[in-house]
């Protein structure tokens, strides 16, 4: 079968949005690549960018990546957002290299891609309240400690783009 | 202003749509790379596939640069078509990580991304005649050498998808 | 005009979204076609599927009612959203047969049919509160009786397709 | 797997653009019908209409298949194109009930069902140089005989709508 | 650069979604024209209406604002949602003449406009509880006075097309 | 009915591309005008540019036109493309105020608005083998006399973003 990959036993996708990239991603990134395992990072809803739930883009999203995970060899795409699960996952396959296995605790997802035939894994959760994108978003407004929770690059490059000003302006616009 | 990143003063984009990945490709990248360029890699069309001028899918591609490029680092990024050159650039520079040039001798790409203020940088030719993704594409379908054309790995990988029978098929379909 | 087809004096449409479909609307349909009415069914937002509150994809609600309605004469047409309601009207006569009478209770639709020239004839109800899809979706998660309010065919449909899971891990993802 | 439907061993799928339905079509249809297949035919290129090679809309589509149907049990469901080959398989099983077997001669057909597990099935050809929209449309806009080569209804139908007119006035606008 | 517009120095970018148009834009409007500013209304959702929050077409509120306006001289244009951040401006740019400045209160506009190299204004507030098209719905479901609040011409075309009516069948669906 | 607008009776709608707008056009708005015709400008295909064929962007040609209209009292509202042209009359008149009459020679426009009730008029032509936006884009890359096919105001804003070099580029980026 078509998706049964024939280039790795183990390569395998991981999605997120990362709004923004924190530790606990890191962590389960590197839980993974201890097993030998090669990853796919999907960047979901990867064209939004400028929400208070979403508040940077892919772009920048990807160097937030990119830079915490230099040297370990990653696979990062972007995913848009198709609006129709229905056909998400043939979206998905479409945009990235062939894969064989799902990292996800999400129900939808694991629903998604076990009808399409893929085997799930569980992932393990990492001080789950702490390392959340909300949570960092609600600190950044807050004026509290974030920064304690991404990875140095990623504090570096929300410095650089004033992200913290644009996440209190995002959601003082929201209310 | 915003599109003057501030990470690094030579990260440049590359946009071409690999039809396939060629060793035309492979040597401008290796160019730049050794001037110490940045190089992100952006699969326009991404969303195109299984037609005889695109006759691969964004993640099939993804895959032939990647493994082609082992070991040396490039940001490798899928560009959906869009459809609407006037906001184009603004597009693509909402997908990637921030970069301030552009590696092309296209000339509606000058065009665009001057006018949003990027410098420009021509590109050399590597035996343009051969390393072209039409003329690969024609010795596929005419059953001609088209392997010493690109790296091992693409061959590799066309062979893993019967890219030839599909090419030929869809070429078949076009007349 | 156009629209006043030619055809038919009694062609109607009936738009739902029929997740799932139910006694309901199947009372609905009988009640009209022994008035000698030629029914088209729409099948609205025909590209939504897995989410809560709509569970099922527009091919298995197609199955729902061209089961339960066997023998019986209607056009089932799947009408995807387009999200303009200033031309959605436009959008369902292009996909649909001519048709003079619309069948419906919401303001909204009386109102954009109204604007277009269109008869607007009042639906009956049925036991409301029961016969309702949100009411059946709840019965599904809470294991209680669900299969009473739906015709058999629908009963061994959600069967196949482990469709009460599916809404069950649909819901729990919402929350 | 999902796409393995547990109804009906024999549904079967068969696409077309139908502009407009032919008797060979409908010869195409007997023919599988004869054979206890239950056929989902699927109007492909739904959303278009008013050009000369696309003159007929999804409704009228609908319409002339339907009547020249009446009393035989098919599923016809329009298919709007979503312009992504790579990703159309999963667009058209979200919108007509699972099917087993694809019947079509065309290659990029083949080569995109069977890539999901699909069976094909070969068609027969009914002189297929006449019974072809490209050449009812032609004798269409020359005043030649057309109507033999379609069912009675769709003659009406076409007449019904000023079809011939219609055609002729696109064919000039081509120009 | 492009966007520094080289016709006049003082066009500038008013954007609102105008449901309705009421005397605290025209006020808005009045007060930059006296300053003598060139300006562009933008119509945001342009493609919006028939729901509560935005019961009027494009084309009904474009009347609107030409007719509270005539003689005096404005760009009015409509804008549909692009729904991603982080090219709209970009959209927006390409739709409109060149402009400078940037007239707005709102936070996300200002951060847009702001990254892109734009001039932000703040603008002067008019009885902001009154001239408010939250409030100005409100009355007419209410059967309250709302045509106080908006400008004559405003009142008679939201009489012709039975504006008030539409408005109470739209609240009436929301709930 | 809702589209015989009830303000004025000579409300009436052209639609072009004006790539550029010439003297053609601007001499057909004045034969108009001097009938006291209040015109809609439909500035089609909107969302076009930098192509060969559509070498300015919506925004330079509604500054094209309304320039070069100065005093004159038209209505110039930009209208994307909705590619589907069945719902392309509904999407028109959506963004548009109301209006009765369609000024056009286009047999595909005359059997669009035709069909949904509206009048035709045909308009004189002014040396149309000159005025023609094809002999003017000839024209800019040949180097010959195009200053004399538009109004004043359209030499200087096509100077004012060096528009003959970018039409240059485009035409020979699309051999």
């Amino acid at each position: 079968m078509y998706r049964h990959n024939h280039y790795s036993l183990m390569r395998s996708l991981l999605i997120g949005r990362f709004q923004p990239f924190h530790k606990g991603h890191l962590k389960l990134i590197h839980y993974f690549l201890k097993k030998d395992y090669e990853i796919i990072i999907g960047i979901g809803s990867a064209q939004k960018s400028y929400t208070y739930t979403n508040p940077f883009t892919g772009g920048e999203r990807y160097l937030m990546i990119s830079q915490s995970l230099e040297e370990k060899h990653c696979h990062i795409i972007p995913i848009p957002d198709i609006n129709r699960y229905g056909i998400w996952v043939s979206h998905v396959t479409d945009l990235v290299p062939p894969f064989e296995m799902v990292l996800t605790n999400n129900s939808l997802l694991k629903e998604l891609f076990t009808r399409e035939g893929y085997t799930i894994q569980e992932t393990p959760l990492f001080k789950r309240k702490e390392y959340s994108g909300t949570e960092i978003r609600k600190r950044m407004i807050k004026n509290q400690d974030w920064q304690s929770l991404v990875p140095p690059p990623v504090v570096k490059i929300i410095d650089t783009i004033n992200g913290i000003q644009r996440t209190k302006h995002l959601s003082s616009n929201d209310k």
